[in-house]
């Protein structure tokens, strides 16, 4: 079963943009137990096209195409698809209706171009694309299947999850049964996670990956074959012991999302105060239906004078200690959290960078405090050598792991072998 | 002229890390006029890597072919090179000397498998590494250069510009100069606009492009060859005067980094009050170094009692029209300008979805107000059938603009083809 991916457009050739869909694609397959061979990138030239497409499906048995299914003159994967096959484009009038309900609903009249995205290569199968003007569509071609995909990266991932992966099972026999196992860890790096883990005796038929997306190193645990299947409980256990505090979510793909559950779950409410993060703590959670259950407001007192008059710390704190201290990330957080009596609430102040460090603070540094009624924790990370916007990324996980471990009566602030704690300091209100 | 590249590696192929390698080397290509044609990815098989040497090698001039070069069992590329020449490795005695010297020069001995980067195909030219022990080489196989570099970033960087390019002008008569524009829109379909720019005749040699990227439209004109780019500077004009407002940055890749740049320069101070957007509106412009100079706050006041606690929207304001309403809307833009005296405020409230809409106020519907000391524009906006992410990431494009249009002394309310609006208002205060 050889499957392969061909991208096309000028702008992902020419690296106008870097292309994500195809590492989003390979991990998708890989998720199922499949393998991509090869990847091909061409631009939009017409014989280009053809020649890759005659060319590839004669070699795999099923290729993914991305891109070129736009209403403008650049976009060529349908006629370029016909004339391989020998065809013309016809009109696909069901999907011609469609395009015009949708305008039509909204009072706009269709745009001459949209019309060139209902000519298919005749014989083509059309495939919904329920978000987009694109459809998408399969046809046979030598001894492959070319299943033409939209560029656009939200329309990819619906039709490959909704359309592609579920043709596919059903027109070919997938081998063996499959499990994945995935476990989100945070602070630690790839090799450490790979030094302890490799103690364990992998059982036959189960292989062990890592694929760092900060701010986490997630580990897959793939399993092929019943017997590996039915290893894979014992298995997963131990690395999940060996893992211990490292491990933050095994059922999301963030610690965020991980928080947002925990939090609707409990019927607590959260407020936030953020400095350094800049709106970036409260923006990951709203990304969630449901979050304005618990969340109840997010303060960005980015100045000195919004840190005094919104929420109210001490103009000696700041003098006293500076802006980013233990002692105004406490009183951002006890402040925030006393103005609408949330159950909890998390502060950060830092300096993310690039400029604003000094000897004794340097760039990275970072406090992040969590309070609730009773207790203030506080601790100083430094985020050393990472770009503005990864110290952002881990002070917002850093800060959802207090949380996290609070909700669940663990003890808010734990060692991270990736990162340097400072100092720390836990005050009874 | 045709130039391939090949990019080699599991990790690559199947997405464990994504290629920005063969991003940055289109655009360094592109830089010195020339085009990329294709790029094939494969992993590191033996057979994979030999047949695609031997199929390329056929219909490209020149290949570059990056990873595969390091000391492990995984990395065969000057193996497979030698198996598609039909010759055998042999040891490379200088690179040999080179690195036995930099091992000794620091009291090391040479590990075992450094050895097997000494080993190069017969007739192979060795291309220096001054930063890496895995040197790169060429070879010439059918019609082709096939130029080996090494995946580590850097030390391909270095190759290319120092040995890749130097060699490829010595060798091959440089194409045409090349030059490429970008105009980044707002608010209208890429299928409206390519419909109102197809009616300005494009000058031989310039082609036009679009890229949606959410919230923007990208328009990419490129112009190849000395008379193409001389005539680019009117057709540019011509289509800046026909995209008119929906043109909103000619010099940055989003709205935000525009606004922000102009905020910097302008020396004036901004508040924001979120509540759907949550955070996302000051949180891309703290992305940005600097973003300190003018965000004073942003106030995401998420629930009710956050709008009237830390705002002090009247609660007969909420009661009567609602926390989606121009009213309230204008409230928390002037209440968030007053509290700390800014010289401008922005306020998002709306109705992100999946859930909560009603028949009146539908999920997408948006008010958006921007305020300063004497006047605040508000503007009721429909963005229907888009995701919850998507409407947030709409609603702050379209509240910077307000904002920049402001700066630029414009009328901060346009039209939008692509957004419904449903109401707009301004008060003088």
């Amino acid at each position: 079963m050889k499957i392969e991916m061909i991208c096309t457009g000028e702008e992902v050739l020419s690296g106008q943009i870097v292309d994500t869909n195809a590492a989003w694609f390979a991990n998708v397959l890989m998720d199922s137990g499949l393998e991509l061979q090869r990847k091909t990138t061409v631009g939009d030239r017409m014989e280009d096209l053809v020649s890759i497409f005659l060319d590839r499906s004669q070699h795999a048995d099923v290729i993914l195409v991305n891109g070129g299914l736009g209403p403008t003159s650049d976009d060529l994967s349908a006629e370029a698809a016909a004339k391989a096959l020998g065809v013309e484009l016809e009109e696909d009038s069901d999907w011609l209706k469609h395009l015009e309900n949708w305008h039509s609903k909204r009072n706009r009249k269709m745009p001459a171009s949209n019309y060139k995205q209902c000519l298919l290569p005749q014989g083509a199968v059309l495939v919904d694309n329920p978000v987009g003007s694109a459809p998408g569509f399969r046809i046979k071609l030598n001894r492959a299947w070319l299943f033409f995909t939209p560029g656009v990266p939200v329309e990819l991932k619906l039709m490959v999850m909704e359309q592609f992966l579920p043709f596919f099972n059903s027109e070919f026999s997938i081998g063996q049964a499959t499990q994945l196992i995935k476990l989100v860890t945070l602070g630690h790096g790839e090799s450490t996670l790979a030094d302890e883990l490799n103690v364990i005796e992998v059982p036959q038929g189960i292989t062990l990956g890592y694929r760092p997306s900060p701010p986490h190193v997630e580990i897959k645990i793939f399993a092929r074959g019943e017997q590996a299947i039915s290893a894979l409980p014992d298995y997963v256990g131990q690395v999940k012991t060996t893992l211990g505090t490292a491990l933050v979510t095994e059922r999301f793909p963030t610690i965020a999302e991980e928080v947002h559950t925990l939090l609707k779950n409990s019927g607590k409410t959260l407020s936030l105060a953020e400095s350094c993060t800049g709106g970036l703590l409260s923006s990951q959670l709203v990304e969630f239906p449901g979050s304005s259950d618990y969340l109840q407001q997010s303060l960005v007192t980015y100045s000195n004078a919004a840190k005094q008059k919104v929420l109210g710390v001490k103009e000696s704190t700041l003098g006293n200690h500076g802006a980013v201290s233990l002692e105004t990330a406490r009183e951002m957080a006890t402040r925030a959290r006393a103005l609408l009596d949330s159950d909890f609430a998390l502060a950060t102040t830092g300096i993310a960078g690039p400029d604003g460090g000094s000897e004794e603070k340097p760039v990275g540094t970072v406090v992040i405090a969590l309070s609730d009624r009773n207790t203030c924790w506080q601790q100083t990370v430094k985020l050393s050598n990472r770009s503005r916007s990864l110290v952002r990324i881990m002070s917002c996980a850093i800060a959802y792991d207090m949380l996290r471990r609070r909700l669940l009566d663990e003890e808010p602030i734990v060692d991270y072998s990736f990162i340097t704690r400072v100092n720390a300091d836990i005050v009874r209100l």
